[in-house]
């Protein structure tokens, strides 16, 4: 097949196509004899010639084994701390498999039985309340496909020369999931907030007690008890038998194996909010409580590992999202953000979820700087790296989301740089 | 906590609540004395003395081992034919995971090399095709979430007197994930219909060569060669590396394990279509290619195993879906269809998704008779059992639609029961 150029709509420099233009050919399919159609139709594989397997665990193929999360492990010396990435630049779509969701414990992953453990409502309320899981499954339930990202997602891109790992080595902090479970609302209405009531401090069922304060706002506009996770009960890893879920907010205040809730009229300054989770400004002051993660986008595909190939046309997807609301727009680069071009967006395009875009590409073989930008509902669009350091300390990590930058060079071969 | 009648806004007869209201108290909560609530929520149970296991699988919980698929294993005396399924009265949301999706095979699951495997294009085409995994990668992806039901799912519900299984014994062939992959149109609009190709046949890699026609028409508007599921590859239950996926069609038709796609005038009359996956009526005519699952929901909490306790207030809950568009409305009725209340559903409706229903019950601890009706946004009502039986054969059990009753006992036992 011969490539038709006449076929090709461009939308930016450097090879971005146009999104309203799907391709018709020269993509790489093999034309096929018609006299011979039929016999390679007819072709018997091995595996074509005996019966199957039977039923069993529906696990994944074997030619998939990479197919796993990175720095599966605890940090050497520790009691069960440490993070797993998602391996993003593997997957598609938005859904994340509840095997590979991304995972940070500071004490491990605790063994909670389900028929003793209780969820306890007290502090600034009319009514302590205390909940079995057999009570709680008697309040209205709702369900949600949203992100959950760790606040410290993409800090090595504060290393002053760009280091070169993965996307899901840089980024793989971030899944999706569908979470289900009981509108905290509820709870503390029932319960009977007092008027000086103003912030709720959530803590863990863990052996580090993992506590953090979320202002009331958060709690009572669309904070739910997770109970479910894609349609199963949340896995051990990701706060079993219940955790607290603050939709686009940073994952280490959507505490796991959640225990108590507080009802307090001031932050309560725990440990895991004062010397953590916080951002360290340049004039030397420390800004807490900076929860929303912002609206921020990865080009999964290609990126370091996955390399081009020879010249010709490639599909570059990726994901967005925005913890502020549903995302508007992404918009993509080939040449280091001199022309940009919108990308095509998946259906599904759902509030505080993960997005995914995708654009056709014809890389010609030479140089290119491929930039992803997204822009949410509310209006804000993904800073440079360069802004995003602006006023910061240069040792603060939390809540990175400027744009990443892939460099191709002439073998195909995609490297992490700065502008 | 005492129960406050005047909380509470009935919309149907028999303790069906109003969709609109929050309940505000007693559903369960226990008070704790207000000198207590201190204690309680410092008491450390074993799981938090000691630091948690490291990081690992994230499988599920061992407490949840309950939550299998139904009938894993091939029928005796078969080479790996036989049906598992989903266990939906144990789930929540719309995601069924990957490992509890629905299975039906018919010669086993074979073990295909995705680097061998090809997909080819042939038939009624200017320029028969063949594609392997990698320049199938080449072509405009996209991802939906869409449900899959076998066309035989429910098929027990035509014997004369109700079988007393589980929800997901009787209706457990249905699943939803997010698919992802190629637009058909896009392959066969390179390799080039020839004017008088209406139909395709398309066929599948296992030692059945499970063999399906598909009008031209369904195959241009929204089929997709999938291969990804849930944000991964196919699982080899699923089809892996590649199946034909038909929204809002019989499974039987969205054929796994695909290898060729023929384009013809007309159907083929396979094995496939002719003796099975057709309805028989009663005048002794079989209708073929009854492509669309229609609009169809059950409740799957409560359902026979999962009983009430005491007299008091549930959370009703379930699925809902149609093969021709959104769900509009379930309606929910608790005196056998006298009286219905609408029921409330999860944000996310998706067409050709599950949706998942729920609704406040107050059981006074009398004989109920639960039911649900779903209408999709084409104005398609699900219809009674009586209703659906009239026209067919006794014995044909495909496609099977009807609203489900589920009668709640003094005990609080449900069972399966005709009107």
């Amino acid at each position: 097949m011969k490539k038709k150029t006449s076929d090709l709509v461009f939308a930016a420099n450097n090879g971005l196509l146009d999104r309203r233009y799907f391709l018709k050919s020269g993509l790489g399919a093999a034309l096929i004899a018609t006299s011979a159609n039929a016999s390679e139709g007819k072709h018997r594989f091995p595996w074509m010639r005996v019966p199957g397997e039977g039923m069993g665990e529906s696990g994944p193929s074997k030619y998939e084994n990479h197919l796993k999360r990175n720095n599966v492990g605890s940090q050497p010396g520790t009691t069960g701390s440490g993070a797993s990435r998602t391996p993003i630049e593997h997957l598609d779509g938005v859904i994340t498999p509840s095997r590979l969701h991304f995972e940070r414990h500071h004490s491990g992953i605790p063994d909670i039985n389900p028929k003793e453990h209780r969820l306890i409502i007290h502090g600034l309320v009319d009514r302590p309340l205390s909940f079995s899981m057999e009570s709680l499954a008697r309040y209205e339930h709702v369900s949600k496909i949203q992100f959950l990202e760790c606040s410290g997602n993409s800090g090595a891109m504060i290393s002053p020369n760009p280091l070169q790992r993965t996307a899901s080595q840089l980024h793989g902090l971030i899944s999706c999931s569908e979470w289900g479970g009981v509108p905290l609302k509820i709870l503390l209405d029932e319960a009977g907030i007092k008027s000086e009531g103003k912030w709720i401090v959530a803590s863990g069922s863990d052996a580090a007690i993992m506590s953090r304060s979320v202002p009331i706002e958060k709690i009572m506009d669309d904070a739910i008890i997770a109970t479910h996770q894609n349609g199963e009960p949340l896995r051990p890893s990701n706060g079993y038998p219940m955790r607290l879920f603050l939709p686009g907010w940073e994952g280490n205040a959507c505490v796991k194996w959640l225990r108590t809730i507080k009802v307090t009229s001031t932050p309560s300054m725990t440990k895991d909010e004062t010397s953590k989770y916080s951002d360290l400004r340049d004039d030397g002051v420390a800004e807490l409580f900076t929860f929303p993660m912002e609206v921020k986008s990865i080009i999964t595909k290609p990126s370091p590992g996955l390399d081009l190939n020879k010249a010709g046309i490639y599909q570059i997807n990726g994901i967005a999202w925005s913890g502020m609301g549903k995302i508007k727009k992404v918009e993509l680069s080939a040449d280091g953000g001199k022309t940009w071009a919108e990308a095509n967006l998946d259906d599904h395009v759902l509030s505080k979820a993960l997005t995914r875009f995708r654009s056709a590409w014809k890389w010609n073989g030479g140089p290119a700087t491929l930039m992803s930008r997204a822009i949410d509902e509310k209006g804000n669009v993904q800073p440079t790296r360069e802004n995003w350091l602006k006023g910061r300390a240069g040792n603060t990590f939390y809540h990175y989301n400027a744009i990443q930058i892939w460099h191709i060079d002439q073998e195909g071969k995609a490297s992490n740089v700065y502008l």
